[in-house]
């Protein structure tokens, strides 16, 4: 078997091995480990994903405990927890006993209580104990993230006797975050930080406290998962660690696990800003009713929302029996202010999640947003303006654009007996449509800036101010606007 | 001066450490450097960006050149590209001289092209060759991330003879990507990977290539920076080499690079799923016209486009003026086009963001979609439809509710002498709202869920159809099904 090309694109590698891994998992189960040891746990996670449910447990026993273990953490979640959930909690122990403590916890957090109960009844005492401490930290957090196999030395050691140290360690075949060492004081508290690198330049002879960093960044447990991205982003980190407030480490936090949870975070983000409920499992995979709950919750809001607007036209609908044209443009006056106000919210929103701006900032926001708002409310309502008054010399002049007769508002308008409109006043409704729009531009603009620090200052998530939210907020004000705007130009 | 307590929340070091600076800045610069050498170059930087002009050359000179170039990698851009313009080509090389070869180059392309040439022709010769080899990549690809330093030895190097040549390269103090070694075979093409952990765990006396892995995970230059995230993501690498057609190592990209592509991504992602244009800078430090510019220019686009809802409703204006109360519930039905275009638009950005679904993909969700937005319809047809029928139970018996006289459009269009709105009439006015949201809902999902698809097709970025492009693409495909259900039922 030649070594498998790689191609993230669309991973034709894992369907190709299925029929050899089948062939061998009739043939000679012994031999999988061995054709497929060079192959990435990741690689044999998507092979295992395409084999059928009862040949998975076959491929896995022929691979030894530890890396059908490293096979496991990278499966779908949902596959891995019926796959753990089929077979016996002794078995299902051996396999969790090889992860790292904080996948094992990951692991064990997604099966059901009972079972997880089980498995964790079959899993050496020290282990378990372990694994019960990082469950108790909520999964979002730098506890819950964080793993509790790393490397600390006392402060006075020789940089050759750490070295003979951590190889030791490394030796010993667990998976312990080694990219970074750090240093205690005799209390156990953390006072240094080195790279492996740092610890590999030192000149022999010196001590851990000549070579160790004295600042420390760490994170404290309840930090949240944005906060520990935002560290290891700003620090360029490979690992940060978790310190309690009497100053001592109690766990790790590695990178890898930091990307998965920014990408997690910024699917949520997205698809909270699309006005839905975050789904916390992927698209392809949700169940269908599932899948309806977290869309039709807050479609249905946004809707009795919107019923605002209905009551609002239902008390302005004198007006529109006057001027039956105003209705032309209530789709074109709301929306601008929706439009404006979801510019505002999603840069807003970025801007509060990379600390760009913080709460008390406000202030300065909302008078750069007012001057904004100002700003793009009158660029569009010289196009409003000009799009009206060059409609009406169309029509005028009985011209025909599009197949459409540009007129033909103002000739129905005039067929019905109702107030005739009189030349000159399609300058009016130009400047109603003109000046609503300033106002509506201004104030979709400024609600969608404050909302995010709105919503931050109320501890809810910023991203929830999606531009479906902005906009039913802004089109029932929007309506008051213009009618209001009406009243006293087109209507007066 | 004791160590500065950590607080990445409102940045509190970097502002009280300024005055202690600027006094030193005056009496003894040389002591800078010595009470600042264990603070991590991302909080000098901070300290940096709030120091006046004037001051910060003469700080930066303070630290020497090494520690003067890590604090200006982690320098806000544009005052970075400020103070390199300012000083001297000379001075600005000495100091590029220090960084990293990715973060040269990437300093280097931020300033303009003719400052960057002067400073690169101070630059020794090997150097600079490479920081052009580097600026010729584009720098969201592969070869725009990555650095050109990193340790590579020959597969039959023993182990011991690996460890000694790692720790020369550490001691020369140059800031490779050194937490993973590459293996070559004799033409130099990569054969294989092992991490400094398995270096150091490896038995004495055995060669390298008995230890590395020989499937290497790799992208090519022209990779994008997406698919380069992703392969760091899914493989949970700390780096990945780059990987000329002939099998070379052109350099590596590291981690800390790929979280800030990251990042940037999404601001980008969020910002044009707020219907704008990325603006590409912070939103605190980008200048009102610039920013206008970026927001003017979709908000104006979605505006033209919206226009066409004034075209439709033209259109059906004869209709508006037969029954008046058909114009109460135009935003209503239009917006909830929009809402459920924008969930489905949401989730499908990021699933093929993640490569959950592909284009191919297209036809299978397009039928799933089609299943959800008929049920999401019907839901917002039910509540729709007994609104209507409570709003007229209520307007029968003369309710009021919230100081509103809900009957009132009813009275309105009577008092008008229009049509009169007969008894057993509000059913039909229920019936073509209710029937109008299932027919606007679903086809809301199927344009929101499919324009992803169309957009990564056609090589645009799927995060550019945006909750607002949405909106207006199918608010007057909404008011045409509006009114021409309305035609078969509620006008017939």
């Amino acid at each position: 078997m030649t070594p498998p090309q790689r191609d993230s694109e669309d991973r034709p590698v894992a369907a190709l091995l299925v029929p050899d891994i089948i062939a061998m998992l009739d043939e000679s189960p012994a031999d999988i480990a061995a054709e497929t040891e060079e192959m990435h746990p990741a690689d044999l996670a998507d092979v295992a994903e395409l084999l059928e449910r009862d040949k998975l447990q076959a491929f896995l026993a022929a691979l030894g405990p530890a890396r059908a273990a490293d096979v496991l953490e990278y499966l779908d979640e949902e596959l891995r927890t019926e796959f753990l959930e089929a077979i016996t909690p002794r078995q299902a122990a051996e396999l969790v006993s090889q992860m790292t403590p904080d996948d094992r916890a990951d692991t064990l957090e997604e099966i059901s209580e009972e079972h997880a109960e089980e498995i964790l009844s079959e899993i050496p005492s020290e282990a378990r104990k372990e694994t019960e401490r990082l469950l108790a930290y909520e999964p979002d957090t730098a506890g819950g993230l964080m793993t509790t196999e790393f490397v600390s030395v006392s402060a006075d050691m020789t940089i050759e006797d750490t070295l003979e140290n951590v190889r030791a360690v490394a030796r010993l075949g667990r998976r312990e975050a080694m990219h970074v060492i750090y240093t205690t004081d005799t209390q156990g508290r953390v006072v240094g930080v080195m790279s492996l690198r740092e610890l590999l330049a030192a000149p022999s002879g010196a001590k851990i406290s000549d070579i160790a960093w004295t600042e420390v960044v760490s994170v404290s447990p309840s930090s949240d998962r944005e906060e520990v991205a935002r560290v290891i982003a700003n620090y360029d980190l490979v690992a940060v660690p978790v310190v309690s407030e009497s100053g001592h480490i109690m766990g790790v936090i590695t990178v890898d696990d930091v990307i998965d949870a920014i990408q997690e975070e910024q699917t949520e983000d997205v698809q909270k800003l699309g006005g839905m409920e975050a789904l916390d499992e992927p698209y392809s995979q949700i169940g269908f009713w599932r899948m309806i709950k977290k869309r039709a919750g807050w479609l249905s809001a946004l809707f009795l929302g919107e019923m605002l607007t209905a009551t609002v036209l239902g008390a302005y609908q004198k007006e529109i029996d006057r001027q039956t044209v105003l209705a032309l443009f209530l789709p074109l006056i709301i929306s601008s202010g929706g439009n404006s106000g979801s510019q505002g919210t999603s840069l807003l929103i970025r801007a509060l999640a990379l600390r760009e701006v913080t709460v008390p900032d406000w202030w300065r926001v909302a008078r750069r947003e007012l001057a904004t708002g100002l700003t793009l409310g009158l660029i569009l309502a010289v196009i409003g303006f000009a799009r009206i008054e060059l409609w009406q010399a169309m029509a005028d002049h009985h011209w025909t654009v599009l197949g459409l007769e540009l007129g033909h508002n103002y000739d129905i308008t005039m067929v019905n007996e109702l107030p005739v409109f009189h030349a000159g006043q399609h300058d009016l409704l130009a400047l109603t449509v003109a000046i609503s729009l300033v106002g509506v531009v201004l104030f979709g603009t400024l609600v969608g800036s404050m909302l995010p620090f709105i919503f931050r200052g109320l501890g809810f998530d910023p991203a929830s101010a999606s531009a479906p939210f902005i906009a039913t907020f802004v089109d029932f004000t929007g309506l008051i606007i213009y009618f209001n705007v009406a009243l006293h130009i087109l209507l007066r």
